[in-house]
């Protein structure tokens, strides 16, 4: 970190007469928020005790301060192919146009799609990410230099003659994890990622967990996304993608599994016992036509369900509060029961879930020695009058254009059009001079 | 309408070097579109002979225009309520919430909550919408003063002793269409509502469709919008309210049912022959739980479909791009088919399909000597790069505050931020000044 992103992290902010989402269901009208020293410091509705010199003072009125959004589950440089392959059957959708591009990807272009989503990331009020792709060096890098909090993992894969010690991609996530992990405090973390059940074989995930387990470090993959998915698995084991994943020692409270579409009951109950996280990706799932999850179950098993929109080819944005909404909704409309997914619990998902999945244990609240992690939305609109309840605002009425100022670890990131990280025209100016040709010429 | 607005209608303006988004599923690519006398008066890739002075050339690169979106079906007062009962079963919305609220409006308290509305509608680029509510007179001066496009109706309710001499409601919807009906050129037009088949009798229904048919008028209705609906009127006449309202002349080329969640097969077939369109409100749908309309089967059985949002206390948002991609989403993952519901069949679902069932045969298309309801979308922002195809951007990506500027007849409602026709902070502070404290004193 620079001299300079320190003097940043180290400033302190008071957020006055504000209407404070906590993230746990809790609302606060009309307090105080002080951040100093990249954390929460106070939070109330008296004035804090002068601990400190405020730097600034941050007019709360007409503002909603909420916890930055945490995606979950996504793959940042995939942005590239946003509504480039929509509307085709997922077979194609990967052998036409996702692969022949990924082929093509290199270091540079995947580092500015990275940058672009970490553009729309931050300007859609999330704070934090976690990506399963390659190139991981340079999601890495643009983490680093963005300021967002991020989970990196490399995807493993293999078949019948894949070997631990030689395995490229497991290699790979191990270096990653030897440079990156704990990063600037441990911004940013390295996890370990089996890419999913039908793409490696049991070597692989005994192989994952091992490393994983060792370092204790996160473990990540896609579990049981397509129903064709969870079916070939029966056939082939005689047992669900969960069931092999729990016995090669890959289930576990630092385990996130993404989609969990086709779990079975019985797969959710593992999950649970095991403390595994699922990362709930609607848009993404209903997209690709994978089908709706099991949400209200995930829920009622006890399970920590996160939120992730998956990457830009299947959503196709970023924006982690259409991704809440849609949540919501789909839960309510699939079991026909308007009570189910209530907004407190949609925005939980979203961010305090999500930093837990992440293995962030102080990060996705409100509340005194979190991590400064917040996000400020005008409420002040037309879309947003009036705001009777800041949960129903921020999950069914709110869109990521509505945040005012991104917050993360006490820096601020964005702030009322403005990109404090990042230079957008150089971004899109580099992807339009060398991604693009190389990735889609033709 | 003032000498100022048809100075304003009549200027003519050139959207120069711009990627059209004709709403057909055809896509012009650095194009020319010229807006003359509140027409399209040329679309093409030439330059457009002189036929008149060019009085503003907007800039296209980086842009997209496309047709307005039309929201088909809403209840624009209904804003006040935005946010204040989520989550909650059916029955107490209505009775503990929406019914007390309602019985406390006024003419004062629904103008405002209308304007609200218009705010939003304009900034997110809705150019003409469907309102079937009470306090209708309010809805058509915010019409008629904002610029917006509009079909409104007054929905009539009755049991037993209703007789359509006498009855309130009905006299009020002939009173308006005498008032409202063909205001500026058509811009404003009056419909004839059944408010639905259970808060009425079949006399309703035949008074609604005679005075609406010996005037050429519209039609439109809720239908089957929950299964609880469907059953027990199946259980009281031994047929479904499309059967019923077929038999009563409720249906045909000039009527919209909104909903129809639970038609049978043969209810769509019925409003397939019939014409009749059917208006689809996935969010609404969905966060009240009343379930996922079969749009695949509506679009297969040649029904006119289009969208709406509902009224803010059931969505909340009255953006008609995340109705459009909610409705493309969902439709994939509840077929499990990615096929399904492509991006340019959701894009005239929102436009030239709403059109039509208003009635407005020139509107909805980019096409020369159609109506300049316009809007323009920038694409240069992350979360819209890369644009590689224009409908999937506009459906899978953008939001209504990507929209840069709303154009209806060629006057310039919205553009950069700046509502042309309404003093947002006047609607706000009256809002709170007067709306609030009325409805929602406890």
């Amino acid at each position: 970190m620079s001299a300079e992103d320190r003097g940043r992290t180290a400033r302190s902010i008071l957020f006055k007469n504000i209407d404070v989402l906590t993230g746990d269901g809790g609302v606060l009208y009309n307090a105080n928020v002080v951040v100093s020293g990249g954390v929460i410091a106070y939070v109330g509705t008296e004035m804090p005790e002068s601990g400190g010199v405020i730097q600034r003072v941050v007019p709360g009125r007409g503002r909603v301060l909420m916890p930055g959004l945490v995606n979950a589950h996504t793959h940042v440089p995939m942005t590239a192919m946003r509504g480039y392959a929509d509307d085709v059957p997922l077979s194609r959708w990967l052998s036409e146009f996702i692969f022949p591009v990924e082929d093509r990807l290199d270091a540079r272009a995947a580092r500015v799609c990275a940058e672009i989503a970490a553009a729309e990331m931050i300007r859609s009020g999330t704070v934090s990410f976690s990506d399963q792709y390659f190139f991981c060096d340079e999601i890495a890098r643009t983490a680093a230099e963005t300021g967002l909090k991020a989970n990196i993992s490399r995807g493993t894969v293999g078949g019948p003659d894949f070997d631990r010690a030689t395995d490229a991609r497991l290699r790979e996530n191990v270096a990653l994890y030897d440079q990156w992990n704990g990063y600037d405090g441990g911004r940013i973390r390295v996890d370990f990622a089996v890419h999913a059940e039908y793409t490696s074989v049991p070597a692989v995930w005994e192989a994952v967990a091992d490393e994983a387990n060792a370092r204790g470090a996160g473990i990540t993959f896609h579990l049981s996304e397509t129903k064709g998915e969870q079916e070939r698995c029966l056939e082939k084991y005689g047992e669900t993608p969960t069931a092999l994943f729990e016995k090669a020692g890959l289930l576990g409270p630092r385990t996130v599994a993404a989609h969990g579409v086709w779990c079975s009951p019985e797969d959710l109950a593992i999950l649970a016992r095991t403390g595994t996280s699922v990362c709930h990706c609607p848009c993404s799932n209903l997209k690709l036509g994978s089908g709706i999850a099991p949400v209200k179950r995930m829920l009622e098993a006890g399970i920590n369900v996160c939120l992730g929109t998956d990457g830009a080819a299947s959503n196709n944005s970023l924006d982690m509060f259409g991704e809440m909404k849609t949540a919501a909704l789909l839960a309510k409309g699939a079991e026909l029961d308007p009570t189910v997914l209530p907004a407190p619990t949609a925005a939980a998902m979203a961010a305090v879930n999500g930093a837990r999945s992440q293995g962030r244990e102080t990060c996705g609240l409100i509340r005194e020695g979190y991590d400064a992690d917040l996000i400020l939305v005008n409420t002040r609109t037309a879309s947003l009058t009036p705001n009777h309840e800041p949960y129903s605002t921020a999950v069914y009425a709110a869109v990521g254009k509505d945040v005012e100022m991104t917050m993360v670890n006490g820096r601020i990131l964005y702030e009322q059009g403005d990109l404090k990280t990042l230079d957008w025209e150089r971004v899109r100016a580099e992807f339009f001079a060398y991604a693009a040709p190389k990735l889609f010429r033709s």
